[in-house]
């Protein structure tokens, strides 16, 4: 049967390339017996398996099957177990992503109060105490990513919508607070990332500040409505820096590009509304310079 | 002013909560500063910039910048290096992967001649030639990938569709000659792949394999057509095997799910052909051993 | 008023930068002046102002016009003629190439004849007639062509569409009447097409293949019908050259890719109806190889 | 065999069209015969190979194969070799056309600038000096056409895009230091592009300036919140022109027309602009001459 299936496409000619059926086989099970040896004491680290799940050294890490198995099953029965292995992790990841979107969602709804009120350190106190949630959320993510060194980037996919979302609201609150952008450094000390293994892709939280800039236009016309005629300029000096920031980039053409290409718009739309501002001399209640005050003066003349 | 900016949006009140506005900045210009000062050793390693170019750690490898920078645009000149790092990795592995692609082509171009021709040893010489020119791209591929250790999920997108179709030739050619299917392991020796940074991924192999079954049914009709009327049997084997192997995995819903499910048309199109061949009773004009007899009796019930 | 025009932005420093506000256009007149003077010479020419419609040296070759002019509208007059002068090359490409499809169509009409009968001389004859119109409509679209040397590649897009449909009748028709597959030289030759400065573009030539080739499986099908036993083997030994002659390109992820990996599938089915003709021991009238003869002894035992 | 073949589908009476099967075989031969036997030479050059790379004469340029090869397989060899030159060509392309557009963001990171500040001649001294890098890069890039004279519109489409950027921002600074519209040949000066053989498409320079246009109604507006106020009568001036201007053109219906019809929405919100200062009596607080009230007085039916 064998011999039958070994030379299933060759004329007896092709025998001769391979004399004994059996010896390409036997140097393969040596290999693979020598890989099921060394598995399961990789196995009780369970990192290791994971960790190559699907990849390389992978089915080296399977558990060694009976010697009866012919090595197709043998395989196959290593990467069951590897993907459900791999599979469990995804589950255990979505499992945490899941909290963290809904935290994020708690976040922002008490964030959105800033759109009806002048923004006070008590607004900002609810969302706020969401920051520990999150980190603690963050810790557990990182905890499952332990297992698996160097898969941060296999996974990445499961978490990082969340975390550009989480981004733009932690940017927006610093923001509120400090009238400063919230540093990417900054971002990985609130949510505990600061350490190698587990971090902040760096383009997350580009498209983090994004999500942020889409809100200012929102911010800035309700703010005007509310009476902060100052708030446009603020934002503005804010928004051009930070856009000005972004063009030092070169962005490949992807969502990151797309992302950004979109905040000239906020810009714009900032502009507009400081223009309204401005040309009628709707005076900021703060530390109006001298040409705020010329420009008041000519108000007069209307 | 920066007074007046920091607490763009608070009132008086507002400022108790962050009594010295220059503090919040200390900490992080010192750990930058201390980052910026390691990092030129860094820059001559190529691989740590790399390796951090898009995570964590990351902003801590761009020179240290003069120490006027507001701190926006210090991490911002950061980003910029490493995204023009990352982006320079992508153009080098894209130039690897474009080779790769074109030898896979070559490889395939002579491997077709097996639906002309019965297939000899003679006929396999040709595609084998390429494998020792795709085991130096690949050798190429993970040097490349060497410089950022860690790194291998973040850019497999890049070459894994081109590593599939590679598998899926290299597997038919295995069949062909040995009428077995070529092991995980053993495509990564034929690749020099079996090092634990740079190996092939379970998930490739699979969707390879789906790809060799694709060509299944096209050889089973071609053989038949050029007189080889045991070869249906041969290949449902085969086919119904692998078929039943995959059957082990519990696939996601995802790309090798899809292409899984397809192999199952594969198998129904052989077994057609093999009902042709049996209905018509071509006898297999070649070494039909006993046990094709016993086999035939068992399928005396079809 | 052009000096409150010139100064447009800048406060009267900068009125420094530039003491003489004419003196900068100065040097472009004169520039602009030389070039008007020539052109007229250059109009008569006529290929001259097209050939330059729309690329560098082109404003040059505009008519002078009134010193009066501002350079601005001066400028735009000249634009407005080049524009003109392609719109209208394009029109009378446009007319020819609405010629060569209506041709290519009727062309197609008897050529779609074969798809019923055996193909003869006879139903040739008539495709074959439309040849001499289709020479003499590249020969018209050449010469309009040859007013803008270089320009090739600028109005390429208007006619290669309907080039394709022709170059894939005349291919067929060729493999009709001798079996072989027509060669580039050989379109050119049929069509007038052998200048080196309006020929035909390669890939044009092989699109066009591809869409002979799309025709096939059909012209195999129908012809079995008609009982040409013999058929499939003649086509899927043409197709499979062919397929096999296409691989050798390393084809970049266009049009022309799109179309040739449909291919495979023509050549598939050409297999299938071949494979259904064979395993029917359906006997080739013509030079039946032993093999074939074996073939139907085999039937035999059915 | 191949007498079967060449009669693929004809009966004998088919044989008397054509005698001598070999005979048609004959002229090609010889003419390939002496175009492969100049090709080394051609080689050589290389242009000459890229330069018909997909034209007529092109597989004229093929080294020579062995006699044994049959036409066909001679014909994509030839193909093959052109193919990857052009290829080639494509790719030395591209990574000229990446420089000249991040070189095109430097300049207009820098030249952002304006539109938070009144423009003076030190705004624009860094967005100048990117105009010898960019001289540079196309110099360059007219260096790779030359080996290709005539192709110029076969791979435009590859650098057009950038080209239409850099053309903006060039018209947008020229306008802000001289108050003029940058003209084509001040544009093809500036880039090096004055030589015949590697120009600036007219329809180029005409999206840039639409571009342009796009820029202009944000400038107005910032321009008025630093207290310009006789900006918005300068833009409308030199916007109104434009547009007259462009108006002169017979523009098909293509992306330039599409882009064209933006530029009245730009010349409308700049014209509310310049009425809401009028409106409000906003005077112009600078150097506003005579002509500026005579202009006025025109305004006066706004």
């Amino acid at each position: 049967m064998k011999l039958a299936f070994r030379n299933a496409c060759f004329s007896l000619s092709s025998r001769r390339l391979n004399p004994n059926p059996n010896l390409p086989l036997r140097p393969f099970s040596v290999r693979t017996a020598s890989k099921f040896s060394v598995s399961p004491s990789l196995r009780r680290l369970g990192t290791a398996t994971l960790c190559s799940a699907s990849m390389a050294g992978g089915e080296g890490h399977t558990q060694p099957p009976p010697p009866s198995y012919p090595p197709l099953e043998k395989q196959f029965e290593g990467f069951r177990v590897q993907l459900d292995e791999s599979g469990g992790l995804r589950e255990r990841i979505r499992a945490v992503v899941m909290e963290v979107e809904s935290t994020a969602r708690i976040m922002h709804a008490s964030l959105l109060l800033v759109h009806q009120v002048r923004p006070t350190p008590e607004v900002l106190e609810r969302p706020k105490a969401q920051i520990g949630v999150l980190k603690e959320l963050y810790n557990r993510l990182a905890e499952v990513l332990r297992e698996c060194p160097g898969q941060y980037y296999r996974y990445h996919g499961d978490w990082r919508g969340e975390t550009q979302t989480v981004v733009s609201h932690l940017a927006l609150m610093h923001w509120l607070e400090t009238g400063n952008l919230l540093l990417h450094t900054e971002v990985q000390e609130k949510l505990g990332l600061n350490n190698l293994e587990f971090g902040l892709d760096i383009e997350d939280y580009l498209i983090g500040l994004c999500f942020m800039s889409n809100e200012l236009p929102r911010f800035v016309v309700n703010q005007v409505t509310v009476g902060d005629y100052d708030c446009p300029r603020k934002v503005l000096k804010f928004l051009t820096e930070l856009h000005a920031a972004f063009r030092m980039l070169n962005l490949r053409n992807d969502f990151l590009r797309k992302k950004f290409d979109g905040m000239k718009y906020d810009l714009r739309r900032v502009e507009e509304v400081y223009y309204d501002v401005k040309i009628r001399g709707l005076t900021a209640n703060d530390d109006s310079t001298g040409e705020t005050t010329k420009q008041e003066q000519q108000q007069g003349h209307v």
